[in-house]
């Protein structure tokens, strides 16, 4: 199922491909993604935008919350951003801290290549019970 | 000054120009930002991805919160995704809540071209007491 | 049924009673609390404590997300403190932003009693389909 | 130094006494409060208070982040509500996510006695630069 549901968000999801967004791992309750940092995602600061983290972290829970191939929905999110990067990697690893029928939560950590903290992201979705392949 | 800020914006936000954020208004305190949502902003589910809501308000709350020439930098965010849409246009609508010397404090509303509600956002900045023009 | 479940909340919840939260005015989809502020309320700083402001939130948010006599549960909640202060009456006021079958979303302002906003609150819920009274 | 600011918690936060929470442990960047749950801490569903279970929380989110004796204010916080309880031993843990001159992150998580989550909280403070005792 994960690796269907992998080709699925790959196939599917424009915004992730736009932004570069890559599936590292993912299972029942978890998601590793991934993207690399270029000039065209940087804020008039140079530095990577919060749009382009909370991006990056909201992939990461969409996978990790559909993972168990029931359509869930994005309720809210919060974002503390602790770090600003100017390029490199980004990894961000989201886990389930609530396992519900209708509503779970999620917190999802972003790091940069070296293992910093740059933001700490968490969320809570609503599922449809329709899956999603 | 607001001229020579949104000069600023728009010249230097790499990533609010890969994603077609405009600011249409902006002054001490506020700011609004629109854009257009096309196929290559939609998640795996044909909805406009969270990402790029988020993104849009964080950019008005980018742009309301440095309004005053004061480097400020965002220390978290929360948003409620209200509705999902796949088109059109979407506005972000951002005003002070807060204004202190070192932590302000900003809400955003995100509305589709018809005036529905999509988003609640909210988040604090940390200005730096250093200009940005 | 405003005034059935004002009584309702003034008779069961004993949270609110012993931190002397009163309800001043609801409605559908909205809630008036206050609470005066004593020295028992107060934090190591001498400054009213953050939970109390939030529980005074809280319980605005509450009785407005129940207004329809619809049991709602809350499922999460953001709030941004702006000012302390150490006595004189609280206010909470909240307001339904988005109104759905199973989940909405409602924002809270907090204010003393000169209108200075200390806090604002912002949370979503989870509607049960069981009616309260 | 860490048994100096228990004793000025203990004796000065007014609130915490007024609802019975202990310091269990602290330390550089962590502290680990517990209370009991007891009827007049209920809600009118019957259920722990989420006003409560934010307090609890943010207590241990004060102890730890004043830990340094650097007086630190909450600038906001964030809760995710994952079960409810009615009675029984609560604690809080929290620990440090971002450690900063200016700004810093904690992440609290609050459990039952059986060691299930019942809530989720991030928040950030702002130092103060000025020591509590």
């Amino acid at each position: 199922m994960s690796q269907q549901l992998k080709e699925f968000f790959e196939r599917r999801d424009r915004f992730a491909r736009l932004l570069g967004f890559r599936i590292v791992d993912m299972g029942e309750g978890y998601a590793t993604v991934e993207a690399e940092v270029s000039e065209e995602h940087l804020n008039a600061a140079d530095v990577l935008h919060g749009g382009f983290l909370f991006s990056l972290a909201d992939y990461a829970f969409a996978v990790a919350s559909n993972s168990r191939n029931d359509l869930s929905l994005a309720i809210n999110a919060n974002i503390l951003f602790h770090k600003g990067i100017s390029g490199g990697t980004v990894t961000a690893v989201a886990r389930e801290i609530q396992e519900g029928k209708r509503i779970a939560g999620y917190s999802v950590e972003i790091r940069d290549g070296g293992g910093t903290l740059l933001a700490t992201f968490t969320g809570t979705v609503y599922r449809k019970g329709i899956p999603l392949v």
